[in-house]
């Protein structure tokens, strides 16, 4: 197959590059090492400079680290169940799941993107996209929650997302995996000219944060990768990256490996608006969920919304321009003054960057170069910008210091390359241990980066680590790019694979943090705010635990009249009002997770009973020094039992 | 109420301990600071010294650690359902969980320990205990996989677990809270007398590691907290912690903490032995599950068990000794030549050192102070072999380095304490950030600890990281003990809660790596070896689709046929036999997680799906540089359609 001696070829040259571009002395601990240790030392007690929200990948999680030091500080559930938070488990969060195909205990998380004002890091929200099943979601950085997760109809493989705009306007959304629009039993094999790439625009609610599908632009069936925004000068723009369009429907290895060139997609949303406006849209039937966790009632609810608006971009001129992009672009990466963008060949040896002011100008005079389902292509020669000659193979994601200069890595040579905006010259390239994916420097994606650390998100780890059998943990390395020459810092392995990432000062985030759940605002349906409220009620079979902790005991903790057959509802308020602080609870046999209950919040799990005896739940989160006396039980009556419900503390 | 007063005057002094003992240069970075960084940073492509194997607690997993980077490797799936890799989604797998109350989750892992020979850690096994609905599991440190899960029956809170004698030739298992044994429908008040706790005794297999549930001793109804192995001349022993001797059944943290002195209860478990041989148990019907994943087939098989042997201790002299020890004991911890019982007094200041020897001229002697329930009570003066007097507040654990030294943890003043076995003195104390729980020194159970650092396993974070909200992470810390006086390195947050650790020189467990599975050794009975023996076969309402998986490309991509209401299996075999090439595999709207699945290894997930269309499904582990080509559909016609079934790659 061609495609095999194609790679075996540039992986050899990639050999060739890794060698001749290896500093050893950053990697033996020479002469520099007690430097370079100093450099991610954090001291007990001392704070990181940096978050960075890293992608799980196919954890479906996101995960929050420090640099320099790359601890990890939480994984925030997202897409994912999570038995140790109760997340998709507990009846509070149980809702965050579903969508239009059911229940989904899982996804694979890819792009993290950081909330904007003016094109500036914000520390607001977090959005990540989950890839496998449709789906955005928002998390909230003032509790590290996940407050809102929307599905996306009219799409499959959810990849060139979630960017958001210089405003937090919208976040964006592309389809990788084009589908018949609406589903259709058709042969897969009439997919050319058939199927279509759904791109979602999700407008955000600037006080809120909440989101709301606008509308969709139904795209040509090609595969749209990734997406970055347009930012000062091309604010209002919104450019996305193509393979596959070649519209194969098997073996894309070989078969979406032909055109020397695919496309750079660039959406005019300010003119969708417009259209929008003017009913310029199809409004058509459909199906997808919207879940939204509300921080009062501490529970999430979803939303069935059934119906989308569409845009034909082949019947509205203006609003949609191919650029001509070399082979099966990744990246689509644009620099913080908005004047280039970058596209990322993964199968070229050069990097394109497209001049908007020059793509302005080709599209004011027309010089169009035929069109792709009746959307006009621009003429490569008139739009690029300039070209990185020869930086390496394989380049997959670029992003920028603020100081004039680009860095992109490359999966095949396997290395971050640095260069130069404007004089488009290599100025240095270090490797990566092993098989770079994206990087991430803080505010990469804004029009303010911090340029200070860049972390490479490695897809191979081999030896860096003590092994751990057959999987091995997925890996990043930690380059100082204050220098002329970037350094190699730190290796740091990771939750999941580290797909792609955000980052931005501590300082942005911290000032925000919420540290418990006030009582007061705790409007739990079924909280109870005091241990004289607590009680136990039956309902038909099902019997409800009015339950509060406080340390170190559970109130009721000696609870008779439960019987096999019925469903427990165990509501569990968290009385405290301390920071770090929570509770956890769990019951012998329970076909559930358990609860970890932060100060201040209420949380509800089911037991169903399937013996008589007498069982025991206990507190799961070391919580004083009595902590283990945090215990009660049950007793379980047969079905037909008459002891009566009765519940009570040391007899009272 | 008596205890919260104490509590807070316990505190006080808690707080004075901790500002007289905090040294200010190891919290700011000062004059050593080069110094320490330098000791704790691992350099890129290095690899650390020790593996740290640390239960999550609530996370129910077990993590895998290097030091001393505090980097994480791995956390493997033990107790809860892990989306990430598939533990407990796919079929292979999901009877790892099953139990006798159906399949569980979720648990609270807690204290994993490594398999020993001659008293010596061996690197083939480590063992840890699920506390929440009692279980065993073993995790393979070939393959860094958990091997097998039983449960354990009559038991309640599997807290007193999961501690291996000095060749593997049991790990113990004993009960947190006493039950009815066997269960019955009475009153919570019944408890004193009339509640059991049942000690576990499981034989492990010396060449497969396998476990059998041996015996068990039922004991009076205290809660027994923590176990050790007795070790060299007290080799045949093995020593539990109880609380709760007041038999209280509500709110334990006044009513359990009565008692000047509880009990260490020490079991002659070679004794226990004889007693089997002779025939002098009763054998009791009852139900537990016993899951064992087999590495041949790649898949998991649950058996229920039936019967349990059990010995009354009343009934056997020379069986248990009951050893007096301050006020509601914890850590129960022998040090390396098996001469001293370390008993933890959390509600206490000072520390009890019993004498193994004095124990057996004790007994030797009938110097008894009267029994409980029928086993006999030692002397406490006749058996103290020293105490460490005022040594803190809260002592919860001690672990020892091989030169002679004893270092516990106190919750609440809050630090390391390190003392002198024999002597009995004080020889340094360092303040923990804050409340620690256990420690961990590599060895530390064991007759060969390796003294070269000590982890601190902390219950409060408060201020340490950068904040996440009101959930924050938890955290360990490292500190150097080869000085007169310990040094606190470095502070790492951890996944879950850091309850308990077993650590070692990697040395032990790197050569026994497997680095892939061997197509050839590959037993799975929906195995795909080759692609040209990729098929698609219907059994009625069944579907089941033999696939493999290869650099970058399923086959078949294109399958048609599958109608709405169909149960459909992918059973998926990675083709790949190099080192660290998984593949993943997810399909739109499948209500389960990805597949990840390693070299040579299948898997199998089901999709059942909803809605007619076309589906995507794709890689979800990135492989190569054509990893996003490697993807695929599946048509989904009406239940009543005539599409036949069929399936291609490349046409073909």
């Amino acid at each position: 197959m061609k495609i095999l001696s194609y790679l075996s070829s540039t992986l050899l040259i990639g050999v060739l590059v890794l060698v001749t571009s290896c500093n050893p002395s950053q990697q033996n601990g020479g002469a520099l090492s007690n430097n370079i240790a100093e450099r991610v030392y954090v001291a007990p007690g001392e704070h990181d400079e940096f978050y960075a929200f890293i992608s799980g990948g196919f954890s479906g999680q996101l995960s929050v680290y420090g640099l320099p030091s790359g601890r990890l500080f939480k994984v925030i559930p997202v897409f994912s169940q999570d038995p140790e938070k109760a997340y998709g488990y507990n009846e509070e969060t149980k809702p965050m799941l579903n969508t239009s195909f059911g229940p989904v205990p899982w996804d694979d998380a890819h792009h993290p993107d950081l909330s904007q004002t003016n094109g500036e890091i914000d520390g607001r929200w977090c959005f990540i996209n989950g890839n496998n099943t449709p789906r955005i979601a928002r998390v909230n950085l003032s509790t590290f929650e996940t407050d809102e997760i929307i599905e996306l109809p009219n799409s499959a493989g959810n990849h060139s997302s979630s960017f958001v705009t210089e405003n937090t306007e919208y976040v964006v959304a592309g389809t990788r995996f084009s589908i018949p629009v609406p589903q259709e039993d058709v042969s897969i094999s009439e997919y050319k000219g058939k199927f279509k790439g759904a791109i979602s625009f999700i407008k955000v609610d600037e006080t809120t944060g909440r989101m709301d599908l606008d509308f969709q632009v139904m795209m040509p069936g090609f595969n749209y990768d990734l997406a970055h925004p347009g930012r000062g000068k091309s604010h209002g723009w919104m450019f996305f990256t193509t393979y596959n369009t070649e519209e194969a429907n098997t073996l894309l290895e070989v078969n979406a490996s032909q055109n020397d060139k695919d496309f750079i997609a660039a959406i005019n949303w300010k003119k969708a608006q417009e259209l929008i406006e003017q009913g310029a849209f199809e409004t058509m039937p459909t199906s997808y969920a919207h879940n939204v966790y509300d921080e009062e009632t501490q529970m999430a609810t979803t939303t069935m919304k059934k119906e989308v608006r569409v845009i034909d971009p082949t019947q509205h001129p203006g609003l949609v321009y191919l650029l001509p992009t070399p082979k099966s672009p990744h990246g689509c990466d644009v620099d913080p003054t908005g004047e280039y963008i970058i596209g990322s060949g993964k199968l070229s040896a050069s990097l394109t960057a497209h001049s908007f002011t020059k793509m302005l100008d080709a599209i004011e005079n027309e010089k169009f170069d035929g069109d792709a389902y009746g959307i006009p292509i621009l003429n490569y020669d008139d739009i690029v910008g300039g070209v990185v000659q020869q930086a390496g193979l394989g380049p997959l994601h670029t992003e920028f210091d603020g100081k004039g200069n680009g860095y992109t890595t490359f999966f095949i040579s396997s290395e971050v390359v640095k260069w130069k905006l404007g004089t488009w010259e290599v100025l240095d390239r270090q490797p990566t241990y092993y098989s770079v994916g994206h990087l991430m420097i803080p505010g990469g994606n804004s029009r303010k980066p911090f340029g200070k650390y860049a972390v490479a998100m490695n897809k191979i780890t081999k030896d860096r680590y003590l092994p751990t059998g057959p999987e091995l943990t997925q890996s990043a390395q930690l380059y100082d790019i204050t220098g002329d020459k970037m350094e190699l810092l730190l290796d740091f392995p990771t939750i999941g694979e580290p797909h792609y990432a955000a980052g931005c000062p501590a300082d942005l985030i911290k000032p925000r943090q919420k540290k418990i759940y006030k009582l007061e605002e705790n409007h739990h349906p079924h909280a109870v705010k005091n241990e004289k409220d607590t009680r136990v009620e039956r309902d038909g079979k099902e019997v409800h635990i009015y339950m509060t902790t406080i340390r170190s005991h559970f109130a009721p903790d000696n609870i008779e009249g439960v019987k096999v057959g019925d469903k427990v509802y165990f509501h569990v308020t968290n009385l405290e009002q301390d920071y770090d602080v929570p509770h956890g609870i769990s019951m012998i046999g329970a076909n559930t997770s358990e609860l970890l209950i932060m100060p201040g919040q209420t949380e509800t799990f089911i037991w169903e009973p399937k013996q008589i005896g007498v069982w025991p739940f206990y507190c799961t989160d070391f919580c004083s020094a009595l902590h283990q006396e945090m215990q009660g039980y049950v007793r379980v009556s047969a079905k037909d039992a008459d002891v009566p419900l009765s519940w009570s503390l040391d007899g009272e």
